[in-house]
């Protein structure tokens, strides 16, 4: 036997990458590595210093460190990839979606270089299509790399239900499949407020406003702050899926996943039910769906296809 | 017996102000308000709802809100200020005071209104004289205004010796009197880890650069980040206050408090040892110092007190 | 505002009394006083001495005290009832009702003579007779005296379901009505893992099998003991119910509830899905029931009323 | 790299065993298993299957098992040996050693069949004779054989310090040299309030007594209890060492080593400050000693040899 702590790789050290880091340091799940590109290595450094500084006072033991060297991640446990462009006035999708792409093959290459056997959580966006690239480029088996949106959109969710039903955050669920936002295939049936179902405790309507802001969260968001997007909410969904593999939880989480004939698909990553352990994504769970939920899903591998049929 | 939540107003959602927020939903204090300027009113908004969408992730239960109108703090236990100017190129550091000052005013003025018997915390700069300035501005009994700098250069300080000595920060100690940075004076004698004296630890020269580098480390960090400030370990550090304060710990914390006749010294607001509780500051320790200590101290008065000279 | 630690008593010193104070002040929800007879007050004192000695290394900061002097609770926010009889070889069931009884009276008037706006958790068994005991004596409103048996209950369905599927308890959630463990009245259909209906990932007689066992889970820790009763599981669910109402929460939690028309029974108390916040019970949930959960339901009513035709 | 969860076993069900399996998985440092004696393993199954039935209230993810088969601790990250007698009415001190002598044998023996590597902590008195058995039968090299004894009686120290002088546990540090209990060789000047001395802050004699009280803590929990003896504190002080290692934090904590030169000594085991990690004891710290502490910490070093001549 031989006790060592884990190691931890954020790719993109902007808020949701810093964030995610500083999340994972305070969880003592591992040392850190806060990863950006040479142009942003003093202030990367100067973020990893930062949050290294407030471990004593908030009593963590991690080391968070920041650079620019692909080096620094060798041998990595886990790798969190938020590195990436935001879509900007006048760029197209489709210019958005390539650009990102080539951000995507030149972080996996390195960080496979150096940690050929990891496991990487994806965040970019379009994450599905994301995922795939990184999958592709990686040539880690599929279980081992996994996007991100599932958690986040139910979190969301779920702080709307809360608030609306005045109860605690812990005893609602939210339960959603397939593409991130506006692709979100939400299914209430499978959402609960202290195990009641929630059509049973909210009205139709209402239940439908919620869906409808929770597609719009990431929106919302952005709009308020003017300028940036959200980062506490999906650094805190990185943080949970970095846990639940970091310590083998066996959690049941929304992810995104590579699918091989599940839920009658093949050879696309989207976002479905899945075991998180020490093996990634263990198992992916079926469930049986309505007609009207097996068109949304549809719909939203459509829409995932699109944006794959992109990739070069 | 009424059983109640705490409520704590956070004014300034800056970076310190929002991560502060964060920290103190994250621990359960109570519920959080984050205030700002009307203009500021939507990212406020923003930052506060996105940091409520991490809640059912990370598992915490607590409001937090964002406004810009101060009637929403009514009622607070605690209220931390974080809001307040940085020091522009071209500006003379009078006018950061005057500036800073005038913020002060208006802003206590506006606590004071709807919480007339809270406790207030400081972090604004220049952050001796603005917690006077509080302090006069608000009414409020000395114990209950606190301004923080030591928990914060203490922080800095143990990071760099458990660095050094590749020691868990748990079991590093740091100890300081008086002003911020520049003024701050290191008692290394009182300096341990795991409780044995530092300087039995590591040879003079070594400990005066790490006490250097403590001076320093805000500027360590603004250079790092080009544009911007720390906010990790500063939030943290008032976090961790708001906590001993909340739950009546009887922390041994530095803080600045107003000194009458303590250390000699009267009329002012300076950083000495101090036990926080539910009263605020119970007590100031008083140490024995060496004549090099007192006189370091006595410049360090002395460079407040020419800030206070600029308050109006 | 005047900040202040929560107080809570804890009734009764055997191991699931000492262990409810060990967590409540772990989770620092406030100062500890742990009461039994004054036979045991050496051993009460030497329980919460021996607590107080691991606050420093485990880092809490909650005074623990054991008593045999009910002055010693005075002022409590939060009394919770562990004390009673074991029922012994021999005995039959209605003397250990009456003699249950007894103690509950006695141990209510000592608790509403010093903390007469308290509100009072019971675990006593048996309970839900037990409950109505203390609410009759105590004079206080029906939503402050509460009683415990539905989180155990659920816990230990939760853990068996975890086990049999390999996953998280985390992502596990039971529901049970009515009384405690015969005559818990389980609705499996309002069970999940990962928000799954656990009756689509488990055989209807593999479901039935852990039911059982969890009906009969007080019993399968005696037995495995040989001497005495499970108090992990039993004290972690009173923590929780504290916790939800000292941090008021909002949990939907199973609670013991006095109904009055809700599920068309009135005058008893029974296990019921609740609301639990600062103001105790500050709502019952009611769910449409089958048929077959209504008799079910209505047995376990009869159950405790025959109980409660035992009391004086 | 491969992720895995630790693997913990703590040999030995009593109080103090059980108490730390189940701090060890509050704080999801592995999975625990729990050993016992055959006779034992009903009871043992038993207490494991209560803390783990309280897994789905207090949040952790852990396996928790019970067995009296040391098959089931294969490959354990490490083992901590609670197992032995207590001394009995009429029972001599030697025979008490040498009836534990052979159960550490007995023990050592089963454990490293099944896991060749590990660490071992060991608590069973008298602790310094009783680890350094525990090292030759292992055949493991020094720094992975490791006693408890100091972090136990600098908690008592602390938990007295801290309410005397009405601060916080989090604040009060104390420091330890030599055997446990009476053998105890307190270095008051290396135990501070805040970083502040204790000798400035209480006068001697009343650091005295709380010494003394301290070197006779376990006789107070002893004749408070009646029938048995502290296991709270004990269970804290071996899960905080057992984190220490397993999280690789580099912790200052007073342990039970093997000396080979330092402090003047070789060949025994005794408390001294040192560096717990990932290796065990990563290293001892040896501090300049007054002629007093010498000859306290030579008289100390005689008693263990005392007991040690005894081992047969």
């Amino acid at each position: 036997m031989s006790i060592r702590r884990n190691k931890i790789s954020v790719i993109g050290s902007g808020f949701t990458g810093a964030t995610t880091a500083f999340l994972i340091a305070q969880k003592e799940l591992g040392d850190v590595v806060l990863v950006d590109i040479p142009d942003m290595e003093k202030p990367t450094k100067g973020k990893a210093l930062d949050m290294a500084e407030s471990a004593p006072v908030l009593g963590f033991d991690a080391k968070i460190t920041g650079t620019s060297d692909y080096r620094d991640t060798e041998d990595s446990d886990l790798v969190i990839i938020t590195a990436g462009m935001a879509r900007k006035p006048g760029m197209s999708r489709d210019d958005l979606v390539k650009t990102n792409q080539i951000i995507m093959k030149a972080v996996t290459s390195e960080i496979t270089r150096y940690s050929p056997d990891t496991t990487i959580l994806v965040l970019t966006n379009p994450v599905d299509a994301m995922t795939y690239t990184v999958f592709k480029e990686s040539g880690l088996p599929k279980e081992r790399v996994i996007g991100q949106s599932g958690v986040l959109d139910t979190a969301r969710f779920r702080t709307f239900v809360a608030e609306e039903l005045n109860l605690s955050v812990k005893d609602v669920t939210g339960f959603v499949l397939g593409g991130h936002g506006d692709d979100m295939v939400p299914l209430v049936r499978y959402s609960y407020a202290g195990g009641i179902p929630l059509e049973t405790l909210l009205p139709p309507e209402r239940l439908d406003e919620i869906v409808d802001r929770t597609r719009k969260g990431g929106a919302e968001i952005v709009n308020l702050l003017g300028n940036g997007s959200a980062y506490y909410a999906p650094a805190a969904s990185l943080a949970e899926m970095a846990e639940a593999i970091l310590k083998d939880q066996k959690r049941v989480l929304p992810a995104i996943a590579y699918l091989e004939g599940e839920y009658g698909m093949d050879g696309l990553y989207i976002g479905v039910p899945a075991v998180l352990g020490a093996g990634g994504i263990e198992k992916i769970i079926e469930l049986d769906l309505t007609e009207d939920e097996k068109k949304s899903l549809g719909k939203s591998a459509e829409s995932v296809r699109n944006v794959m049929n992109v990739l070069e």
